[in-house]
């Protein structure tokens, strides 16, 4: 049985992926795409934790594919046990940042892989394949790339904002420490000029902190604009609401409506079409972009399968749509 | 109710001790002379492994007087679990050296606490008191003090020739890389010169991978010659073997006899007494040195402190003898 044509198409599909939202369209996309999908993972959430490096987005993405991942807790891997905390705690160590045990083998070993001179690029792509991924997955640079959340309580970098803070801090600016010279990693630049690229995704995690950072690494969003595929965003707000996360208190904190008009007003320029929730029609012919419905609120599988289809179909309208033209803010419509 | 002399006595004691076998009496001790005992702990088994600064004898050291240590294994922790490194071998990690969950605490922030400029004496130290040890327990030295196994392999650093071989290389000789630059620290120079110091105690370790590495550390031997007090050995060897680990392997491999007159040998010059199991009284007057038979056996707790009383007493007749007198090997005797 031959599937629809939107499965059936043999190209390559690039998604731009922070953590735990983007991470569950990345699994729907894998079960659509296996090796045809390509996951370019935000790092500038990383950081250097009890001598550690740890890549909390890299790890959900990973964890995620892999199928290893705590549905329960929403993040970190399934089976988790966390003795490595307790007695963390003992001997009054930093316990701030939950580190479970099993968790714990990704960080000390990527860390020592590390030092020994792989990159991230090359540790990711082992782990993938020990883990039994069939999609790629990569990080954005190698390079040090850092979140930095300029807050009423001063410069924080993110983990320290994120989980030390828990969000609370009011959000004054965001800046990416070390963007200016991150570079594209030859892999990534490969998958997004590959002959057989079909579409390029922006998954739905927080365009501030986790896209953001991705779009600041130079050659990204040169890279967007010149696509010859069409460049589609799931939109992560829901109802004037975030689904998960600090999107909806961040975007009040920099004085944005937290609207899909402002998110495609954000990307603009950059995307050709926006996916928005069902729930969100009324307004979606007049966000000045090719609009897609489609449900975003993504639990069990089938949903993120479901929405994963939606990008793919929605990218093919759009490619049909617009071959042969430039790329450029069009009118909009609403599919 | 006042005690038995050896324990209303209100000097102190220095043990140096390398790990299982020494610990076990280092906890009798503990129990008979709370903060009056320092134990002066091997760390010529310290190794970098997975980028983490380890300290076995240190560590079980602080898990046995802290009462953490697991009694079925004989090693690492009680209650503890192996997530961390089901989780490393998945990602093809290095597995031959078992890192437990919780024991991975001390692996972590010990490497944090020493790469942000701490002693491993100031580590040790604070680790002690927040495990409740009432007693204190030092590193022999700060500095990098490594045992290395000439073998029929090649040269071998310990835990590779111990665990990672499991011992089965011929042992052809032992050297103890970093000896001649090693330092005492402040700490135990400061433990051997306590003017109420009672007794030096050589722990029933590993006298040529234990217990040598510390006596190559310049001044050690010197301290022992010159000391003040009786410094009394407790022998490794019951009936010809050792009790544990390969102590009778290495003394046959060495060419030499898996016998208390060897260990007397080897401790000539520095010991005033050796304390030998009760089933080894043929020919213990014949040593050459002042003898004590005691069950040398340590399996519970009990035999422990009966153990480490032992060691007191002798101590104590010991001191009574020779007081006044040179410390020289002397004609013998047993009690």
């Amino acid at each position: 049985m031959k599937g629809p044509s939107h499965l059936s198409d043999e190209g390559r599909v690039v998604a731009l992926c922070g953590g735990v939202g983007g991470a569950k369209l990345a699994l729907g996309l894998q079960h659509l795409l296996g090796e045809r999908l390509t996951v370019v993972v935000n790092v500038a959430d990383d950081f250097e934790h009890l001598g550690l490096h740890i890549s909390p987005d890299l790890d959900t993405v990973l964890y995620t594919l892999g199928g290893l991942s705590d549905q329960q807790r929403g993040w970190g891997r399934s089976d988790e046990t966390w003795n490595f905390m307790e007695a963390l705690k003992e001997i009054g160590g930093q316990t701030w940042f939950s580190l479970g045990d099993r968790d714990m083998a990704m960080h000390v070993e990527r860390t020592r892989r590390r030092l020994s001179g792989e990159t991230l690029t090359a540790i990711s792509i082992d782990i993938a394949r020990r883990f039994g991924i069939r999609s790629n997955v990569l990080p954005i640079t190698n390079n040090k790339l850092s979140t930095i959340v300029v807050s009423t309580e001063g410069e924080l970098e993110f983990q320290r904002y994120f989980v030390g803070r828990r969000c609370e801090p009011a959000v004054k600016q965001i800046r990416f420490r070390g963007a200016e010279s991150a570079r594209l990693t030859q892999e990534v630049l490969q998958a997004l000029d590959a002959d057989d690229l079909r579409l390029i995704i922006l998954c739905p995690s927080n365009p501030y902190l986790s896209i953001d950072p991705m779009l600041a690494v130079p050659g990204t969003t040169e890279k967007l604009r010149a696509a010859r595929v069409p460049v589609v965003a799931i939109s992560p707000i829901i109802g004037g609401q975030a689904i998960k996360g600090p999107t909806r208190k961040i975007m009040d904190e920099l004085g944005l409506e937290a609207t899909n008009r402002e998110i495609a007003r954000h990307y603009a320029g950059l995307i050709d079409g926006l996916i928005i929730d069902t729930t969100d029609a009324e307004g979606a012919a007049d966000l000045g972009i090719d609009v897609h419905l489609a449900p975003t609120l993504m639990t069990e599988l089938q949903s993120k399968i479901a929405l994963a289809e939606h990008a793919l179909m929605f990218g093919n309208s759009l490619r049909t749509k617009r071959k042969g033209q430039e790329k450029e803010p069009l009118s909009g419509g609403v599919s």
